[in-house]
């Protein structure tokens, strides 16, 4: 899928929502306990309920590697169901990998070939040859971390040379790398004012925001500072929608959620007249 | 493990030797391909010949997760293989984690607690939080990346503010998150004139050195610029000892190539009065 393919599945769904698909064990509904592989029905279940108000999902793989060859296989599943139901929906590996070059080509066929994730996030401490082996492939994506949600973002992401800050460094130096169709970033929604620094320095990528929600980030501000004409916005949500209810109706709940959130989402495209 | 049974074991083994255990399959000698699990027996072999040599393993879990579940579980037999049969010997998962820290939580289960590892490699662009959770237990280890050995890290880590590049940022700051007994470093070969620097920062820490060998970084120039008075370094070799024959024999070749590391480290042992 390139940047175009992407905004017109926006346009479509009138939405930019895309599902944290973070399977906690200790947060399944307990009546799943007794189905062969409770990950990926809990998953399922949770994709047949929200899919309609999505335009990615976004499992974390380490929700997934916790539970050893098992979490694979449910990995595995997982993005394979996505992608056989609803080709059209962007799959993220939420993976943060980064290593020297030959086992980044590692990594990436892990996720890019061997599994049929669109994307991959990456952590960028180890620079261009720890990322360019994810950008060999054809319609695939690397998505960078920038600007993170959390405290220890302010230890070493906002380090300054000469008035440029890592994260600033982060995107000015990587975009060189690839193209708006196949780089996109990380930036948190708790720090959604600085997307009007970000903006400054890529107009027209894609931003993955998490932190709306469960990590106290606000949509408003992040469409205000961070909306391009082409949309350029996945906001993820994961706890909020998926562990909204944990009885027998936990999925019709979740659904409902993401509805709520594709509603809202629905109102900024309108205003901003993508619709 | 803490810092004195690290170098208890140095000592007992004259060596500062740590295996990288990176199974490729297109590398592993053809006639192990019958084996029910080709990669654990790889690795089996090669922990047979060279366990006398050295102190540490560490196996790149990216060479594991391209083989889906089962790779999982060649990585999990390979590591419980080494703890049930040498519990001295120190093993790292370079796995290069981290995240927000509900999921770097999961990611230190998923390593220190499900599986034996005594270490986790981490990245630590996220910072205090990514990385706090894998120092919540005991005797275990996370090895934090400072200066990595390719040449992308000339992207980012030599960034400079104020004089104190990036690399030195992470030291400075980072070892304040825990202790010399459950923090490393990552400092490539390549990069060896720099220990000089590096030492002035963490003079005690313990330092895990790859790059030397195949990515071409010189043994005597870690030793000068990085040993310290409890020797403070782990230089790790994958290629040249595991990969060094494709025969029947490659066991026995690696376990030679291991021995003659092996003797080097003696030699710069007892001439800093180590041994």
């Amino acid at each position: 899928m390139n940047i175009t393919g992407l905004f017109e599945n926006i346009v479509k769904k009138r939405s930019f929502l895309c599902v944290g698909l973070d399977p906690e064990i200790e947060k399944i509904p307990s009546f799943l306990m007794a189905e062969k592989d409770p990950v990926f029905e809990f998953n399922k279940r949770i994709i047949d309920a929200t899919y309609m108000y999505a335009v990615a999902y976004k499992p974390n793989v380490a929700f997934y590697e916790c539970y050893g060859s098992k979490g694979w296989n449910s990995l595995e599943a997982t993005v394979n169901y996505i992608k056989k139901n609803h080709p059209e929906i962007f799959v993220i590996a939420d993976a943060k990998r980064g290593d020297i070059g030959n086992t980044s080509k590692i990594y990436a066929r892990t996720f890019l070939e061997n599994m049929p994730f669109d994307a991959i996030t990456v952590a960028p401490y180890m620079g261009e040859d720890s990322i360019v082996p994810f950008l060999s492939y054809n319609d695939k994506w690397v998505v960078i971390l920038a600007l993170t949600s959390n405290k220890g973002a302010d230890d070493f992401q906002y380090h300054s040379e000469d008035g440029l800050r890592l994260f600033e460094r982060v995107l000015s130096v990587s975009q060189k790398w690839g193209t708006i169709d196949n780089i996109m970033y990380v930036v948190g929604a708790t720090r959604a004012k600085m997307l009007e620094d970000i903006r400054k320095i890529v107009p027209d990528h894609f931003l993955l925001v998490p932190g709306v929600g469960s990590q106290g980030g606000s949509m408003e501000e992040v469409v205000r500072f961070g909306m391009n004409s082409r949309c350029g916005l996945l906001v993820n949500s994961s706890r909020a929608i998926i562990f909204a209810d944990s009885t027998h109706n936990f999925d019709k709940v979740a659904g409902e959620k993401a509805n709520e959130m594709h509603m809202e989402m629905e109102r900024y495209l309108s205003g901003k007249h993508l619709l």
